[in-house]
């Protein structure tokens, strides 16, 4: 199967199914996953020795999506040293002092680097845009501002791939529920969660207007059904397995005048 | 067996023996490996929860000893989210304008975190000393900086492991030579390798002397053997493990007035 393809946001779609599984059982999946886990691990070496271009992952979901779960379970294979994990919080005033995505730009992987943001600037059309963080004239111009942003990152060799982790409310309220029973996920808990979640449609449109807005060829959208956690990770596995793959990154040339060296 | 007893920087000791296995075998030595990169996934998920300590690990070694292995091999099942690589290269022009513990301060892992350093703030008492970067009088009162500036980090909650992986000559040999000899591995090989390779001598009494004078009960240096990469990988992830179970990191404790609140 190609998730590429059947995950890749389509324009104007707003009713994500988020239990969907393409047909996936549970233990196939998990298969899968360990096989796309391995292969994730070359691939990467591979980028990594070629030096030349970089990955970009934006994972975004609502509270309690599984984004943290996604990288603690799809990224546990890779070599730390070329993979780098920025999650961005409330902005700080020195951030706040500069246009949103100043601390974004900062945060991109270098060439050879898998980068991977946990939210990013979505959040700027997100919450800024539900919570009134700023005027609609602020938020309105954003898409385009992101879409440029993004275009020149490709321009630069960095490969971006943006996932909606998509959880139903039903689910939402399960998985929240569960960090307050649960004493050992009691520190996972965060009482403003109870509030967004409050916004739930309101979150929804800002997400389909994400997606339908920024959804280009250089950084594509993905909508991953997230309510199974097993399928969540395999797809957004897939997708960036599929992506590497299609990279194709080539360990550098030999270098023809090395050959001669002998070392005492 | 207590690798952090037997590998600790012993006081004046300098014909460390860089083949030394401690009387394991390699396959024996593979299965202990896999048993501490598991249990080290599980540690750094507590000292993540716990939020309250970080640890920092700093490699150094010449050329070709193996400090992007070890981090390959030792780190590669633990949560990219929580791990945070730094290799330090020759200062760029805006850290040169800084002291030489600047750029190293701003790399500190946060609390919860672990930080990797592939090479460190004691390039500045190596390379800086042995090429006579900076005159004597710079370098020699650096060990007392260093000292001072890691209390400073211990006092804060940062638990600091230094790790040299001590090859021999001979092992250094080989190993640049294949990275001449194997076209896969050309990209890896960078010829001033060659140049501080004749310095061999001049190094050993530097790194001989960090040891010595930087060696704290809060921020050991560990000397590895590391001809043998299997034994180099184990006695690195034996030492981490050991020094986070007696961290004990633990989740945080329940908070009591949750317990009455139902999502809706």
């Amino acid at each position: 199967m190609n998730f590429t393809k059947k995950l890749v946001g389509k324009h104007g779609q707003k009713d994500w199914d988020a239990d969907a599984t393409l047909g996936f059982a549970k233990a196939e999946a998990q298969t899968l996953l360990d096989k796309n886990v391995r292969r994730l691990a070359e691939l990467q070496s591979r980028l990594y020795a070629e030096g030349q271009r970089a990955l970009l992952i934006i994972l975004q979901g609502m509270d309690a999506s599984g984004k943290d779960g996604t990288i603690a379970h799809v990224m546990s294979g890779v070599n730390p040293q070329s993979c780098r994990v920025t999650s961005f919080k409330a902005p700080t005033t020195e951030e706040l002092a500069h246009d949103f995505l100043w601390r974004i730009h900062k945060a991109v992987p270098a060439r050879g680097e898998i980068g991977i943001f946990n939210r990013s600037h979505y959040e700027d059309v997100l919450i800024a845009r539900v919570r009134k963080l700023v005027p609609k004239k602020v938020w309105a111009q954003r898409y385009a501002q992101i879409n440029a942003f993004e275009a020149l990152l490709a321009a630069n060799g960095v490969q971006i791939l943006k996932f909606f982790l998509h959880i139903s409310k039903d689910e939402q309220r399960d998985r929240l529920q569960s960090r307050l029973d649960d004493p050992l996920k009691n520190w996972k808990f965060n009482p403003g969660d109870l509030a967004e979640r409050k916004l739930w449609k309101d979150y929804q449109r800002a997400y389909a207007d994400a997606v339908h807005k920024c959804n280009t060829k250089h950084a594509p959208w993905f909508v991953v059904p997230a309510n199974k956690k097993w399928f969540r990770n395999l797809a957004v596995a897939a997708i960036i397995v599929e992506t590497l793959e299609k990279l194709d990154p080539q360990f550098p040339k030999p270098v023809a005048d090395l050959s001669k060296i002998v070392v005492r």
